[in-house]
């Protein structure tokens, strides 16, 4: 039984927390969060105590860190984490500064094999079985990807000022999706991103629709597009493009219902929440930091794949901002 | 080129005609209808000419009758072709009447291979493939089968009263697929029906829902269920289920749109006049119409197919009435 | 917190037991089983202690009892609970013989409001909300139903034995759904059966296909779809058609992934097994036993329930053995 | 009933030979082809004659003239149709080289209103549709677009060499696609573009898949995604995304056959060659031609379409070599 202590008690960390009491391996002990009413009741939920951040970390008896708290404060943790020894489950990114990040890479290092980073969507049973399928050779070497990820509506400007931006807050599941799927290092990159959603989105300085082009040394190619505004749910597709074929990763609907009347044919409306849409995905990571715990596998995830999409990020950003493809060495 | 005589110029002989005159092999010469006016309108959109049935048979030049007229005139415009030595091509049924069509059949028997009948679903380009895939052994031997004929909305109840009932009327086509899916010899049908669409229709004496089961001497079962108003549209399906799976004909939709919204994903309508549903298979029973003119091919549904299905029909109708199994042997 | 025993610690068990565990009202207390070991291992998996029958009957701690033990010791369960006054969360069906059940009903009447009948498919989201908006009015008054029910393969004959045969082992089910989905009171039966898909299971004297017609006293009617062995998956469809369209029910897919080739385009398997397919049903159905025991809600499906689908699986079985179609009120 | 004369007895040709010959309002006079066989026999299935492209120009009887000829006599018959004041129908492109085609639009001016360019998608029942329903406001204002089409194998390098490039020859349809779907001006394209289907197209000094992004004055972007050799067939897929969702044109396949096994649910493969799946496009544009010289119509694609399409494919191309971004305007 491993002993965990999870930073968080938001959403994500609910998630978390319950994942984590319904597994066999893992027990949940502390829950740490500025919001003393919010630890509390998460805590009590599942039979934890609430404690400091200094306490977890002095707590020798503690094997793991759940990093679900605020994203200012995801580095620092990770970073005591190191120091402590203590394995690390950290929720994305990293850290929104590319430099800041570069600069701390050496500290991590320790845990590097125990530091697992919360790119969900590598554990969504669909995409993982278009990634073995394709690596199988279902549909011989891959060339292109498109990569869909539609959100249904756009958060509060509120929470846009200090998301880092469209290409850092959500367009980095997709760079790290592209670089799950499409093999190859990525040799360039350019976006075309607009404001055509939501004008305070525009005036906060963001962007609200994105398509972006990444480009690997080998000429292969990956499409991303993005929108915080869909209208129609949310669509989250990979769609793999090879030498024999194309595997295609489709949308998940609430029930498989069909509706048919004079008008035609209705099916459901897609998951239409990330934390639904993602729920066995969420469960799956779990299992999977149980067997990282377990010292039977490595993160699927890790720092490098942290310190990879952030790359894309800052470089697909630029790209908007100029008008010109970014080559990725230059950030080097 | 073999020249043609076409009787009905009504809206399914508005199709043959059609078909006809832009067949490379075929000619159509005349056009014989009672309304002198639709029969001029036809024949002069392609080049034919007016004529009446008697000059149709007396003249030797004709190699080959339609008879797309009222239901009443079928049979004895295929005896009239069968003395002339003419080849037919006849729209189902040969006959309303069992005993009559029995008491005729040596009468037709000497055009029995140049004598095709109009069951165009054997045309139908997925039917076909279907049919095809499953005597390819796709699925190993057929077990069950079920045929789906749902009309969009039915037809007034003036029709409806000379119409033969549902079982004549309708549910013969689905006999016929049956026959040509299914295998083995029929020995028993039980039937179903109801009348919850229109009470009209109900008042006519005649049912508006059906459903029936056909049974073969070796076990296999046939479902085939049939409404007059489906509220959706015209929904024609079959579905073969064997030893190794399932084979299915689904709809065609007018268009490949699909509509993404908040409430879900939406296709088009199904392909909803039967018009226009089956115009590939009536192009393609044109083309098969030619062979036999040729001599190479036999009617791919002939007098036995026309024989077969209407035993059924009638056999249906007497189950439907007497709430009792009819075995098909009891016809004899 | 409710306390729960639970009679039976095999597959269907430790769904139950998990999902149990995981409720946060309910509390696995007991597990009896006449195999000591597997109950001791699911009792502590869960952290509960093994007992036997008479003990949990006896406790007065004890609130509610699962009967998931083997077919023939269900009803005798019942009874003891209701003469303790316990709730009940019976696994299908309450006995194989309707007269004995029928002998008993006066018995069971005392926990006929806590007594849950475990037909798991009215707990199924999918079906729920077919049933849901087809109660809602979204095709108007409902006319007829298609059920489908296929399983993968046939079990063991050693099971089909004592399965008291294919209508009460199987069809059971869909005739709970048809009472559920179709409305209005079933007057007649009309089964065809046939042994097509394995021998040994015909020298047992049982079926392995079937088709049903069921029909109310206002004509509406059903048909059911079975077979042992489909040769392509788990197939659980429900089709409602109404005045004003169709509701379907389709089946769920293992994952989203489609596969492009020269071939066509592949979608894939069904969820294959009943365990997997109708997971989130008996979670669901864990829920609903919850809230009756709080007194919130009453059975979904309870001893009624249970007498009526018997008494079609009777029905069905007659009719399949004589030929003729069986009206219900013979039953009576 | 107008006459009209093609240039052209290849394979489109056989086409619009056809479709003339069944319109009602067409008659199809001459075809001119420098390979005197092929122009003969196709005169002489549809009753035409064969002749110089002298005398159909010299002919005051031709009202329109049909170019399918080979791609670089394109501009050359459309100029003598305008001196000769007849009405054109011609294949695309106008011409390969954008400084040629510019300098010589003033001559084609007098027949701009009666100069149909066979961008045949336009006509497509599906793709049409698909703008009729954006264009009704189904979704919103449209905000982006993604265009797929890979073609199922790559022709030739024979073909390739004298092709005009992948720009001109295969994305030039999409271009044109994304002209008629996105709305707004386009202001810049960015191309990149790969060989990595055949290594003797790139020797030719072209690209085999490249993914395109075309964007508007108003921040609007279109995706376009080409390849020479899918592996899977001929897609051909418009995606519209709007304010209120998502309207996509889907892929039709050969029939609505799908086939269920233990493998899963597999469908057709789609239709694969381009003169049966633009089947009825070209029918449709016949039509539409039939109607401009009727006077009933103006061209939907005309001059200026031919025109914008060119140079949106010259500037991808030089993107495509540049890497960098070409902006419209400096087309001009």
């Amino acid at each position: 039984m491993f002993k965990v202590a999870q930073f968080g008690a938001g959403r994500i960390g609910a998630i978390h927390a319950r994942n984590i009491a319904a597994h066999p391996a893992l027990s949940l002990e502390y829950v740490v969060d500025p919001i003393q009413e919010s630890a509390r009741a998460l805590a009590s939920t599942y039979g934890a105590k609430v404690a400091s951040a200094e306490e977890v970390f002095a707590n020798p008896q503690i094997d793991a860190v759940i990093v679900a708290s605020s994203t200012d404060t995801h580095l620092d943790h990770c970073l005591a984490a190191a120091r402590a020894g203590k394995a690390v489950w950290c929720e994305k990114p990293l850290d929104l500064d590319l430099d800041r990040l570069k600069a701390r890479l050496a500290d991590l290092e320790p845990i590097a094999d125990r530091l697992l980073l919360g790119f969900q969507r590598r554990f969504d049973p669909t995409f993982r079985a278009l990634h073995r399928r394709l690596n199988a050779g279902e549909i011989g070497e891959v060339e292109t990807v498109h990569v869909t990820s539609h959100d249904p509506a756009p958060p509060p400007v509120s929470y846009i000022k200090v998301s880092g931006g469209i290409f850092k807050d959500m367009t980095i599941h997709d760079f790290d999706v592209a670089r799950w799927i499409l093999g190859g290092e990525i040799v360039s990159v350019f976006a075309s991103a607009s404001n055509l959603v939501d004008p305070a989105i525009g005036k906060a300085g963001d962007f609200d629709v994105a398509k972006v082009i990444l480009r690997t040394a080998g000429g292969k190619i990956c499409v991303i597009s993005n929108t915080r505004r869909s209208g129609y749910g949310y669509d989250q597709r990979i769609e793999a493009y090879g030498q024999r074929g194309r595997l295609a990763a489709n949308n998940m609907t609430e029930t498989q219902v069909e509706t048919w009347t004079e008008a035609g044919a209705a099916a459901d409306r897609f998951e239409n929440f990330f934390l639904t849409r993602y729920a066995q995905a969420y469960a799956a990571e779990a299992n999977h930091f149980a067997d990282i715990l377990a010292g039977t596998a490595k993160p699927l995830a890790g720092i490098a794949d942290g310190l990879g999409a952030l790359e894309l990020a800052v470089a697909a950003e630029q790209s908007a901002r100029t008008g010109l493809p970014v080559p990725i060495s230059s950030l080097g």
